[in-house]
């Protein structure tokens, strides 16, 4: 995983994984794959999210950005329009005109890129993809994730057209690979980054991106606060090969100064204005937070957790009206909808604690957030709903059933949930099961939760943890859901276990180089790759040798021989060897 | 936890956490517990089973071994009588009479500890807790477990009767503090340690089983084969707080030199002896492995990976008629009762892949335990189920449904599941997902899995990640059972994190070194241990400070003011800062 192209030859044979594409309709829709070359000659394909910075054959630069794969589709569809746009301002990044050294530093970090304007939909054109679909239209995105996930396209156009699927695509972010994320396809994965006024920097940022997309993220938050988050957001935007989420609230209540009473429609307006050009694909407004619920939080363990449900309690009860994102939600509808920017509708009042989960405030939330669905989708505006939190196992249905119930199954996104609070620095493993729970009872996309939650910023590693806890909890759900062809993946490596074939089960593997690291720990030597045994129970004990005997010797026709005759079947057994599978651990 | 008392002094205040004990009845009667006190003022005592190693008033020596606690509780029954026992042979330790270095080397192994003979049931006498419970006696293990599991010792009492619950404590072994395995108390989790022939030496093995104790595993199976089995296994006794179980099938096998078609019921029966007279808690015995079941696995994809059940499948085969274990299993009943003797009937025929997940082998064999389990307690000897394995999440719930169905009710200890095999090197993940399920369902206990599960022997590091994966799967059910007193401790932690009680929040984590460590890498001055915030949100959108200030001066009445009159409170709020809570993390 981390070279960019594990080939290798064994007696002429080539093994290990490349980069690969699968061809559409059109020679310019190539959806990526990791191909994995096993030592018998088989191959195995396998979902990739890592976009081109693991092929070989294309070069990439941060500085310049990817190449605008989608550019054509939409430009060919003739109802987008460019236009001048909104001109940046110091203060999107967070930088006073009284600043004296702020403005500079800002310059040094401005994208070179691609010189570019910003698209929208023409006067009067319904420019998303669930537009497309109710229109029975299939588009190349639509057509790219049906090959991605081995479905019909006309499966992709109907769970849009129905809502049940969202496929996140801003027309301003023509770099992204399309993805989808509904019920009905492979469970999704989002990793969080952002830089924090207290560290990281913007190139970090960009390269936690990439790290979290070949390890597996499907799509990204970026939830900067503090400093250059315009810029940052630039940087993520054009290197981008996923979707890109963003929380616009954070960015307006820097513009006032962090006073949530001070912002106003028209600062957040323009503020989603300048986001959606960028090319944010998805956006999560805190919506369902109205002032009568507050209160309903007050008596809570944990109160108020979600930074955007706070913001909005603390506006609500300062101007003691409901928020100027409920009262101006059909004009919000109307503007993301110009660019396909899908709602991630978000839930404010999730709980914090095991203690305050499924509670009044909640549910309560959870109710307004499906008649906003309802608008949403009467402009043709994607829409997800986000999900808790923390919640106790015995909890967790309910919350997706709800969820699907309420909203019309609307694509759920939850973060977990973390199914105890007793373990900080191993919330990566307190929410991964329950992520694994409701992802296989319905919720579409997990939102990844690192070691570090609740103690400080993820660093490079813990994003990697992080990302594969929580593919590992999604691929266990597409299991657990019967998803088409989820299981050949295991059965592959399961296969290459029974086999010996270390090589396979390696590069099989969700964490390659972890699983190569950790069986050379005890057996470094290059022989222990073909070995018919592991340090784990040593070769007296070991099974792999002895079953492929018995697969020969015996195989199905074990089954004949033994009512055949005992007798006659045990002096063939002795003349064997006497050998049976043999454990691989007990 | 790495210090043996972390007892500090804040502002006059002790705050930290030490080693307590609970007394009972009697003075000999100490339930160890963890004591955490914090810093506003409250106490939280936390189940403890890290032995006197963590009492700094308590001597500890491992060539001694640990005091015999419950020595005068065995001996005041007067039911039980030292004897002569069976010398130890050198082949106990799998030494060759011919073999020229073997002897010394293992002389040298011998435990020095007390000399000691060992103890079994005066003839006619019944002398396990399950008779005891049966003939109304509440017995001091049986106090002791109940004021641990804070129920009464009645509860304790009729569940081992009905058979629903073990307390594995054999009459040799009276160095354990008293455990109890039973869907009605906490979930427990095994660790299993273990030499190989590959690698590892007795002190690392009795050091693993510290380790692992230290951080909560309840029981601790030595898997040991290879070498010195006898020797290391006496080390491990002599010196382990909690209940140690063994597959008495693996030394057998040393004793024929690793051919299966060998074993004989007396040489089984007496290394079951061997072990019964050093003090094995329980013992692994796979008498469910029926010659007819064999076939079953013949077309598989993963055929037997339990070492256990593939040696017993041999042994079929090669001679064609059921099993010495199932043959013998009246007689092996009677030597497991006159010692107390534990019975963990073992899965020989678990899955060891998705794809062989509630096989028809699988099923055939539970059938047979379910027989099994009903002649053990005929013989009153208490009986605990084994279970998968690797198993799909959507399949879980039928393995222990069927088992407490056919095994009325007795205790389900499983491994895992995996709910996934596509990711060797996190295969604690894998499986503390489909662990917490289950557990949640009914199984008593959980056998922990860690990251070199498939690739290689665990070292330190992974024997604590996979006690504290499985500790957070059994906590997660114990939340989900409604476990009298389970939340207490997520409350208590969650208190802390909303109140910014940083100290608090370590001392009462599963694992306070890592998370602490955790907090310092981006705050790491000590003033940062008692900030209101952290680096993942920086001060700015920090929750706590103000979420403190909305308790104090809004509290409860917000929902009265709110309704009480908009304007009015509008004022008020204003006055106040404006401040509502503000967020953790969004």
């Amino acid at each position: 995983m981390t070279s960019q192209d594990a080939r290798t030859s064994e007696n002429g044979r080539e093994i290990g994984w490349h980069k690969d594409y699968v061809t559409g309709s059109r020679p310019d829709l190539r959806v990526p794959v990791r191909r994995v070359h096993l030592t018998n000659g088989q191959d195995v394909q396998l979902y990739d999210t890592s976009g081109p910075y693991t092929d070989p054959d294309v070069e990439t630069d941060v500085r310049r950005g990817l190449l605008p794969l989608r550019e054509n589709w939409i430009i060919a569809r003739g109802d987008t329009e460019e236009y001048a746009g909104r001109p940046m301002r110091p203060e999107d990044d967070g930088i006073k005109h009284t600043s004296p050294r702020g403005g500079l530093k800002n310059l040094d970090a401005v994208f070179p890129g691609r010189p570019r304007q910003p698209r929208r939909g023409r006067a009067g054109a319904a420019v998303t993809q669930l537009a497309y679909a109710r229109r029975g239209e299939v588009t190349a995105e639509m057509e790219y994730v049906a090959l991605r996930e081995n479905v019909s396209p006309e499966t992709v156009r109907e769970e849009i057209a129905a809502g049940r699927a969202v496929l996140p695509a801003n027309v301003n972010h023509p770099e992204i690979e399309p993805m989808i994320i509904g019920k009905k396809f492979l469970v999704k994965v989002n990793a969080n980054i952002g830089n924090s006024a207290v560290t990281s920097s913007i190139e970090e940022e960009v390269e936690k991106m990439t790290w979290a997309t070949r390890w597996g993220a499907d799509t990204v938050m970026d939830l900067s606060t503090g400093r250059n988050i315009h810029t940052t957001r630039e940087w993520v935007l054009r290197n981008s090969p996923v979707p890109i989420g963003t929380v616009p609230l954070y960015q307006a209540l820097e513009k006032v100064d962090g006073k949530a009473e001070e912002l106003t429609w028209e600062i957040y307006k323009d503020t989603v204005i300048e986001q959606a050009e960028q090319g944010v694909d998805y956006m999560t407004v805190h919506a369902g937070v109205l002032l009568r619920y507050v209160p309903l939080t007050a008596r809570r363990k944990t109160g108020i957790v979600s930074r955007g449900g706070s913001i909005m309690a603390a506006w609500c009860l300062a101007h003691h009206k409901e928020s100027f994102l409920y009262e101006n939600f059909e004009e919000l509808c109307e503007i993301l909808a110009a660019y396909d920017v899908t709602y991630s509708l978000g839930d404010g009042l999730r709980p914090g604690s095991i203690a305050d989960a499924n509670d009044e405030a909640q549910f309560a939330e959870l109710k307004t957030l499906g008649e906003l669905n309802t608008i949403a989708k009467r402009h043709n505006v994607q829409t997800m709903i986000e999900g808790p939190g923390h919640v106790p196992m015995h909890k967790i249905k309910e919350n997706i059933d709800l969820q699907q119930e309420i909203c019309e199954e609307a694509p759920f996104y939850t973060l977990g949930p973390l199914t105890t609070d007793v373990a900080p620095a191993y919330d990566h493993i307190t929410s991964g099961i329950g992520a694994a729970m409701i992802a296989w009872w319905g919720t579409a996309m997990l939102c990844y939760v690192t070691p570090k939650e609740h103690l400080g910023l993820p660093d490079r590693d813990d994003v990697k943890t992080g990302v594969i806890t929580y593919k590992i909890a999604a691929h266990a759900a597409d299991l657990a859901k019967g998803h088409p062809g989820a299981q050949e993946w295991d059965d592959a490596l399961s296969d290459a276990r029974f086999e010996f074939r270390w090589e396979d089960q390696f590069n099989l593997a969700l964490d390659p180089d972890t699983a190569r690291a950790f069986h050379d720990e005890t057996l470094p030597a290059e022989p222990a790759k073909t070995a018919h045994f592991c340090s784990m129970c040593g070769p007296k004990f070991c099974s792999m040798k002895i079953s492929q005997d018995i697969r020969r010797e015996h195989g199905g026709d074990l089954a004949v021989d033994v009512e055949a005759g005992m007798a006659q079947k045990s002096e063939e057994f002795a003349a064997a060897g006497n050998r049976v599978y043999l454990p691989i651990a007990d």
